[in-house]
């Protein structure tokens, strides 16, 4: 019975320190998501492609989350927009972030001249899927070669997300794999949670994926979408 | 401090039973294999493949662990051996197995008709890691697909095992992937970790893999290779 109480209090404690996050985020009106995935779904290329074509309409920033190495960060940084990177390696290597890594790493950011922020969580579809961070809205990012019954053997990160980006359609040729049954057994743990299929290498469905974006952001009061290029 | 104290008291707790069932594992002469992924990198389809190629000359037996589903048990059962499936669920969820799993496991298995034990633990590149189950080797299973980074990114597991096998060869002409950048990642976290290249789909490389575990399996003192089918 003490590890489950542990369990609650710790995941109690994590709660109330992503409640201010969120109260944060929601003062500056950033939208701000929690990407999750397997290790090598291609979350930092969806988002290298995503600022990539969407920058000059929005003021964007990364909060990355990996166990070891800052390469993640390198590849964003290029882009001329804050990063900040979170190893949990000092954390006993722990396998997912917590709210309380995220508020260190916010006070690293200039969140007044910020309107989207992504999270982009450790590589694991077990562990970060308990913990909000005071994100808006988590995404699963899902590989098309990670096969079917990815949905039925880990349902908590589905079950939790807002929204399946399943990535590398381009390979359907060369794979042995059913769209329509992860499909189908996505929807058995989540039956509202909407799918966008994608390739962040070839581009195929990424528009989907953006004007999904732009309209989560859309959604929060008193945003506007930048018509032109943002002045500093 | 006490964060700490636990999680090495918790370690030192699973040792404990590790080393139990590494006694109970020598005593029977049984080799057991720990193979350790993200998910879907093809653990199941590389075991299907072993077994069904070696089944004539090795009596196996297959623990399966998953957050959900007996979906990978189901897949093995089918070649007439013995498998246990673990499903840590009741277990809060847990992104690893432990060694007290393993020890309830074992209790459901005929140790003496057995001779090669395959785990298939939790898709998962960070808890696993940890966790001695008292296997004789523990196996990474990297896909392809996932990217050169992850020894880098990930680099506890790989300093940990005792073979690497690079999967989903049969897709390199389609991926922009650098399989030297990947060896080499690998060498820098554990210089001495050997490393196969194959396909379990096209069973291109496979005989190497075998002829390891086939070599793993004689290097146990007295024990011998069946040259004909086993009989009962």
């Amino acid at each position: 019975m003490r590890k489950i109480k542990v369990l609650t209090n710790f995941l109690e404690a994590n709660d109330a320190v992503a409640l201010e996050n969120k109260k944060l985020f929601d003062k500056h009106k950033i939208l701000v998501l929690n990407l999750m995935s397997s290790p090598g779904a291609g979350k930092t290329l969806i988002l290298e492609k995503t600022i990539e074509k969407l920058k000059k309409h929005f003021k964007f920033a990364v909060i990355e989350g990996d166990v070891a190495t800052s390469n993640d960060a390198k590849r964003l940084a290029k882009y001329d927009i804050p990063v900040v990177q979170i190893t949990t390696e000092s954390f006993g290597g722990a396998c997912h972030l917590d709210a309380s890594m995220i508020n260190k790493a916010i006070q690293g950011l200039k969140l007044s001249s910020i309107q989207i922020i992504f999270i982009e969580n450790i590589g694991n579809l077990i562990c970060p899927a308990e913990f909000d961070l005071g994100e808006d809205r988590k995404v699963i990012v899902l590989s098309l070669t990670e096969g079917e019954d990815k949905p039925s053997k880990y349902p908590v990160v589905f079950r939790n997300s807002d929204l399946l980006l399943i990535n590398k359609v381009d390979l359907l040729p060369q794979l042995d794999i059913d769209v329509d049954l992860i499909l189908k057994n996505t929807k058995k743990v989540n039956h509202k949670l909407p799918a966008i299929q994608l390739s962040a290498k070839t581009e195929q469905g990424f528009k989907k994926w953006l004007d999904w974006l732009v309209k989560e952001y859309k959604s929060k009061p008193k945003r506007k979408v930048c018509s032109g290029k943002w002045r500093e």
